[in-house]
């Protein structure tokens, strides 16, 4: 039914069974190098890492500060853009109360959308509360993208930032970064992208893009929880004001006058999230080895083969643009998505069980916007195959028959 | 030598071979339990928390309330207290930029020490410089507590904040937390306590404490890096407004209006650190079950034990109170601390190799009040045993050899 042709699933521990994972927009599984090198960083090479005088802890730094490579490289950054924090969610309230609070006032202006997940919108009205700065919305086109041109037409001097996602995590829709830097820059903006659904599944280099900031998180990139990165170009961070005190991020602790160490260590304070850091590097080695463009490939397939296979029944309705990328939102007529969820996740005949995401995605305007209160969503990751689409499909018609 | 009886090396794997950890007050090592609840949370049972319809995700979360239900436990609290952090300095740091940036103001003052960690001072220096608030400073005894009896003298209704170790991490020295939370209150005062190198020393009570505030790291506890708690009384916490935006931490959020989640939620913006948080129960259930009595009883033992064969030598300048817990700072007469960490990982004749901390531990305004710019220090772990203090001064022996 469909032509993708990875079969990753043997790696992934979490996807034993007869148990179809379709919710890696909310989190990806992980592949069985991340947990060994987790286990080999909790254990045999444990230590803590810029401090210690001894040879284990030396080791640990160079290996942590190797993820920051590997995670710059990855990225088409350099290694002191690279700031590592718990996840996109803190990387974007860090610009918003460093970043933001140094460079914005009452009287400037901020771009959002309407399809932005609420990590990208509260950080921004948390810092509007503070300022008086004003958010505008940019509008979506009728099948679903960030509307740029509608954004053209927005723009003015006083606005001073833009924030988009890169890749919808409710609708797949992919944002033209590199215009809407264009756009941005135009009018002496910055633009921060959202880059949580697009790390895993497009080859990416943030010279090319041009964007300024770009946050993702690590979980959603076959990593572990609790690690994620903001990257910023360097003149930005190097003048950004330091968020958290404490150690590590220090030059001298005096009770008269403290100095403080350049970025990124300066945004980087106590013991970082050394075990990690060190999982997503292992994650990242393990994408790169797949590829990016087998990724993006793969994900393209399944997510064409899924919209097509659902259009062709006449009780539901599918959101988003035809060319999503990697998740699909949906309706089935006359049967909520928790429902359809709750279904799903049951056994069905052939002993398959589901797990799609329903709610409202983290993006209750885009909700409000679509005119309804949840929808349905099935995302794929790069160890998702046909077989979990049939389950899916199999699952719908088995509600079908309950609800009639 | 020693009366020190618990044995439990073996089941660390970062502890294999000749090598004898001795800066568990930087971090801890951890236990196998801990690695095996990390790779099944990473794996088996791995799923999103709070948003998933199906089984997985729902058990995900499950185990997640758990967590904070045995990390409420283990320090006497409610569940609803305890606000999941990346760590204390993340913790420490909240309090700072939510209940401090709300409740003062330029003319109100925070009374902290001369043996505090980093993170339990540039936090308060950051809301200083944006407040105008005044940081006054307690003394310590001669050898090397918090002058409780001058924090009483310096205490006047200005101070609305005091902020002071639990236990220090370069002089073991433990705080009467009792005591200073009556001082504090009795002025009007609340009291945050940093315990980082409390919680893996001393049972605590919060009730009997009566603190307001209580800071902690997992990595420090044999638990995950990534992860750590903060700790405040239900009505405070209650009452300080939300500090990072995103998914999760939210009421409704629209364009118009966003409304938040109550405690702790409110504070735990984006996906949390679930594969931590299960590590760290794992490590609390472990820690419970080998017990903090004997705990502390082992660490007082192997503590006195090394204080005194120290101090036996001619050559060796101990800091910090008789009765410190868990660490030794000490100095050996003209060798710079770096150096002895240096010869101490170097392997000694028995093939035995030592790894002690030697530098300012975080903690620099202590190193100008000790008129020295590093000390060396020792600090011992529940895994810690009389082979660990031998090989120490076995190696102390050939360093002396070598300086002469």
């Amino acid at each position: 039914m469909s032509t993708a042709t990875l079969t990753l699933k043997d790696q992934f521990p979490g996807l034993a069974g007869n148990w179809h994972y379709l919710d890696t927009a909310a989190t990806a599984q992980k592949p069985q190098v991340v947990i060994d090198a987790t286990v080999n960083a909790l254990g045999r090479d444990y230590a803590t890492v810029h401090r210690g005088v001894y040879a284990r802890s030396a080791e640990m730094t160079l290996a942590f500060e190797a993820a920051r490579r590997t995670t710059a490289k990855f990225i088409g950054a350099q290694e002191d853009e690279i700031v590592f924090t718990r996840g996109a969610t803190e990387a974007i309230n860090l610009v918003a109360q460093t970043w933001g609070l140094t460079n914005l006032k009452a009287g400037d202006r901020i771009l959002l959308s309407v399809l932005e997940h609420h990590a990208n919108i509260v950080p921004w009205q948390l810092l509007a509360e503070r300022t008086g700065v004003a958010i505008d919305v940019c509008p979506l086109t009728e099948d679903g993208r960030i509307d740029l041109d509608a954004a053209q037409a927005m723009l003015t001097p006083a606005h001073k930032l833009v924030a988009l996602a890169h890749v919808s995590n409710v609708l797949g829709s992919v944002l033209d970064v590199a215009r809407a830097a264009r756009l941005a820059h135009d009018v002496g903006a910055k633009l921060l992208v959202d880059g949580c659904q697009a790390t895993p599944r497009l080859a990416l280099d943030m010279k090319a893009l041009d964007c300024d900031f770009y946050a993702f998180s690590a979980h959603k990139l076959y990593g572990p929880t609790g690690v994620g990165v903001l990257w910023a170009k360097k003149d930005i961070l190097d003048a950004m004001p330091p968020w958290h005190g404490g150690g590590a991020m220090i030059d001298r602790v005096t009770f008269e006058k403290t100095t403080y160490a350049p970025a990124p260590q300066r945004f980087e304070a106590g013991t970082p999230m050394i075990v990690e850091a060190l999982g997503m590097a292992a994650a990242i080695d393990w994408l790169d080895e797949v590829g990016l463009d087998r990724a993006q490939a793969h994900e393209r397939d399944l997510t064409a083969t899924l919209r097509r296979e659902l259009s062709a029944r006449n009780d539901v309705t599918l959101f988003g643009p035809e060319d999503g990328l990697g998740i699909v939102s949906f309706a089935l007529d006359g049967v909520h998505p928790h429902d359809l969820g709750t279904i799903l996740d049951e056994e069905g005949a052939d002993g398959s069980r589901v797990a799609i995401r329903a709610g409202h995605h983290c993006a209750q305007p885009l909700m409000d916007h679509l005119g309804v209160s949840a929808t349905a969503r099935a995302s794929f990751g790069l160890y998702s195959d046909e077989s979990d689409i049939e389950a899916l499909l199999k699952g719908i018609e088995r509600t079908r028959r309950i609800f009639g």
